[in-house]
């Protein structure tokens, strides 16, 4: 299993279980039913994030003492990639579950531990992060949630849009201004239970053909947080938010490499055994190179995103590494995955094939932790430091 | 209306009345239906079919005589981009029934006009070619469907895949062997009329994102096509079938432009209204080059294909020069409205914009009419006589 | 002669004369000696100039009444190409000159065109306009060049640079600043005789592989205009330079074309001779169809271009498309003619092929008359006047 | 140093001794004088390979007990990058002759050892491998060279074309078919000593811009090949061949990934220093994007090289990574460095940058050790190997 060598010679015995724990989940019967859920316009079935955490899944990064596996960021990626090889949106949504949870468990008072930490790992409390509104996109200076302190809390008013799973989840963690200062500096996060509320108002933003990622817009209005609920006192969310954002970016990158590999072996499968003018595809050059010419930049993408994951792992944080390895995964998994749908022909598009599907879900991937544009910005902020002119 | 400047001066008064009630029809009620039914995953509604028909649209081509309105070529195309600006499926499914009923009407005997013209014009009786069979593709040589001379006519074995609105066709243009030697003389082409007949099985080919194209394989067992239906005699099928197929690649290429053109305008409107950290999103000079270059190659494509379809308007067949702007104009608006999905953010793939509609549909066009391999292998083979060392 | 059949059809029989002197002219001695000088790493013999000038060819737009053949743009575009075909520096340098001396014959005073018309149309006199400066690049706002009045006219000083064939011309049509407001308001432009003068220096600015522009910085020292040389007053200088800039843009973009659509068929005739693993190079489909993708875009340039050449035949003045047009055709030429050069493989690199020149030179192309990210700038600000939501 | 950080983790203290001698040498005047070489279209002095060869550098691979200093294959790569950053043909051609003698160290018979690897290691005695032919290109099946048995030794006849540094070479390694059989099989290897025999003719291959590599065509006249200099017996020459190829592969691709780094930064340098419209270039968001995508694809290029070097340097022999390395790192620095040329403006064409040597040096390495379609086809026959459908 060449394809993921680099990173299996990092993971521990346990971490390696851990993948084919993973793998074994993913290829069976869960492969096919989300198959079949993107063929008929529907959300995979719920039922398979109880199987999930049954797995301990949800739990991979959160600390032993609360019931997790103490996984390291590598075999987060490389569990999740398993599971982006059959279904990239079932993977994201999952991911995003655990990453709720692993915050929970690393971040969490010992009250929110108590609370919520077991429900959470069993799948039962789904959680997500809720950052981006209707008007003001990716720009977080433009936030207008508001949270006015209350008695015993704060009331929450204000829309958050584009949230994974968020048909699902029965909590977000939600950045909101505290106070009336236009600055960023009183931006606080909370745990926003929704319990039965009437406060709380969500509706799917349907996208065709990533209904997976059940995307929900979600409205409260003067919702009431209890003050246990805080995380991240006003001033300090925003900086808590943006640590983490280079693995969440190599992390999407990770899987959408995998999705791209898996992709490609169905094409060049597909490729092998079907004939067209007397031999297989594979054997018109044309095609063949084609098809080679993906192989070449999903190596790239790969060794690329390996190596941002790997100094990740060893405590970086690298800002300019992880935003190059998104763009560049993201870019080849959209080209990539495409070529397969349109060298192995309009049967590429049908139910006969799982390309349909990862060419719908992997566009969102586009989105998720930062577009192209916020990343060439990025990128190109730091050029002069990153590639100065004199190499020590 | 600068962008169809080139075509518009080709046309009559009378065409330009037809495109000028095309359009005027489709920026109506249609409009909004064909999306409602995308984002439901759902077909565009069959009335729209019969309301096209009432304006006489399917008889675009057909002669006078028969009650059509004998437009040209370049009227065809214009009044088929009219319709793809808003829906591209729909327009390229109803075009397949305006081309069948011009087939007829120039090419039928007098009791196929007697029995089929009529309905076929008002939209009763929807025909469409079937050529591609499963395991074939593209390849005609390998085709397996038969005819058997029986009494009275032909009983009609085999299947066909991929058929353009094939789940409301009332009837096929089908090409099959007659007599048993292996080679390509023997193909001959009839009308085959469906009725009730249980000797014809016909099921949806589902491709999520483009149910408006209703694909579907059918399937004949000895099914019995009647000697009056026979439409090109053993040995004429293949090359009456060749000769439009160039007419045929610039009018999907011609529908391509049409609908990258109006996702340009939807994007550059959206960007101009949306303010992102303190001005216009296309205030931002990297998101406005974006958008420019999408503008680039949007006029090379329109440029290329208008040229294609001025030679064929004038009594040409360029081999090669519509091959070239098929395989131009599809590549560039899947790039572009690719482009112009990403550039608007999220919400371009939602409800609130046409363009994932768009880029879903505009994908089939890649395997109509000769895919993009196809078409380089054609373009490829006339390189030295399109372009020989010493010019003349 | 497909290729360049839109053109010819606008041309009168005098002026198809004209291509075809051109023509005959070009595939002479002359073709083999721009190559020879190229291997060299020389500028084309300055023979060249003297013996195109005799064919009344740097007269080609000028008025009859001068000595000119009043000649369409169409018409000068398709000479420009037959020249281009063969060496692109020289194309670009003799069109500057016919430039120059068609300005003059159109918006000279009676004694400027007394004094310099007929040195110019023999080549004795060869002009060029000289805007560009070392500091300010493009940005014609930082233009620092300055004449101030002295007796009997100006005292010119400042520095010019990027010169076309700098290192020949005998004058310079120059811009500069008239007082001392920093605003553009106030900008002149005048003819500059060199004479033997010793308050000019010039130098050339080398750029291997492109010796054959003979580009040159231009210092003025105090350097004396007499009063009869103003062109422009001050205040009109600028508007008057940019009326002209879109013909030039489509005009440089058509050479590009010409250049590639030569390079190309080369490579084709390389590649049907030369034998490789049992069969020519074109019997390999995956070679086959790189040339054929480059045919594809090849003719989708040819096209643009044509149509934003066709505006301005008809008195159009089209800002949008004569930049979409030069970016197309630049990218499209560099891209090209890198693949032919490529596919030919090394030897395409070497004197037994014009590639290598061509290549050299036609990236030139991407520095004249705006660069890619000056026509995104123009292109990408006028987007939503062109582009607009509701087509009328 | 973070760009290099990878291959620097796996050296010893000596091997970064080298590499910072070979950096400390390629910044001198080294640099300066290939620059200077380039602009005045000549090749670099030959002064500078003695000066190399006095470092130690012709033995970096070669035994202790011959000289040499025995670094890894990873070191070798890291003196050869630190060269390409000042001139990617100086370094192309240096290594070719370390590779020359690290050969003859590690294959030589004992007397070929004693006669020729002082004066290799010395660089009086330049070697580089001739195998292509100007007939065969790289089939080599179509090898036509002739070593016919005569008293003493062999006679050679044929021509070999495309040799590195052909003019400088004292001797070349050859391939020739012993016998008359037609096929591969007696293909063997020969040290070829030229002297001053009139049975050896060489001549240039021009190749402007490209003068460094002294490309060079030599015909051999039954020129007298000693005994001793039998290198691989008939029969097994080509597999000895082939064996080196693939880390010859990630070899050149390494230096193009640094000669594409240095061009970045030179890039950034210019464009953080230079105004335009009142800001630094770099402050334009378009171009500062455009810069960022050049890193984006540099960095995965970097970190695919890697990949495929670490796996030679660990002993393995990746087929499929080396070609896939070789074609993206190609690919990637000469768009890479085009962007950076246009990006910088005509200026970056002329002798106040590096730019423009950078691009038609780095341009033959599309030649060397198989070029895109050799690979392409490489990487194709492997695909179902390399990408199996069912993951183990």
């Amino acid at each position: 299993m060449d394809f993921y060598q680099q990173y299996d010679a990092h993971l521990s015995a346990d971490e390696r279980d851990h993948v084919a724990t993973a793998r074994a989940f993913c290829a069976g019967a869960f492969s096919e039913s989300v198959l079949a859920a993107h063929m008929a316009g529907e959300a995979f079935p719920e039922k398979w994030i109880t199987e999930w955490a049954a797995l301990g899944m949800l739990g991979l990064q959160a600390k032993r003492a609360h019931g997790g596996l103490e996984a390291s960021y590598l075999c987060k990626i490389r569990v999740a990639q398993e599971m982006a090889r059959h279904g990239f949106a079932a993977a994201f949504c999952l991911n995003h579950h655990q990453g709720g949870a692993t915050r929970l468990s690393q971040t969490g008072t010992p009250i929110q531990i108590e609370r919520l930490m077991q429900p959470a790992l069993r799948g039962e409390l789904l959680l997500t992060t809720a950052m981006t509104e209707p008007a003001g996109g990716s720009d977080v200076s433009a936030l207008t949630t508001t949270a006015v302190l209350v008695d015993g809390g704060w009331a929450l008013s204000g829309t958050k849009a584009w949230m994974t799973d968020g048909l699902l989840v029965g909590g977000l963690i939600v950045l909101a201004r505290v106070g009336d200062a236009a600055g960023a500096g009183d931006i606080a996060s909370f745990y926003v239970p929704f319990g039965e509320a009437e406060t709380v108002k969500r509706s799917e933003i349907v996208v065709p053909g990533a209904r997976s990622f059940r995307l929900a817009e979600v409205t409260f209005d003067a919702h009431f947080i209890p003050e246990w609920c805080l995380i991240a006192a006003p001033g300090a969310a925003l900086k808590a938010s943006m640590t983490s954002v280079n693995a969440a970016r190599v992390h999407v990158a990770a899987m959408c490499i995998a999705t791209l590999h898996a992709a490609l072996s169905e094409a060049v499968d597909y490729c092998e055994g079907r004939q067209a003018f007397g031999k297989a595809l594979t054997g018109h050059q044309g095609l063949r190179w084609e098809l080679a010419e993906v192989s070449v930049r999903l190596e790239a993408a790969n060794s690329l995103v390996f190596r941002a994951a790997e100094q990740i792992q060893t405590g970086g944080n690298p800002v300019a590494l992880a935003a190059q390895a998104k763009k560049f995964a993201v870019d080849t998994a959209l080209w990539g995955i495409d070529q397969c749908v349109r060298i192995v022909g309009a049967t590429g598009a049908s139910a006969a094939h799982r390309l349909n599907m990862h060419f719908a879900e992997v566009r969102m991937a586009a989105y998720a932790d930062g577009t192209n544009e916020m990343l060439l910005d990025r990128v190109g902020r730091g050029l002069s430091t990153t590639y100065p002119k004199s190499i020590p």
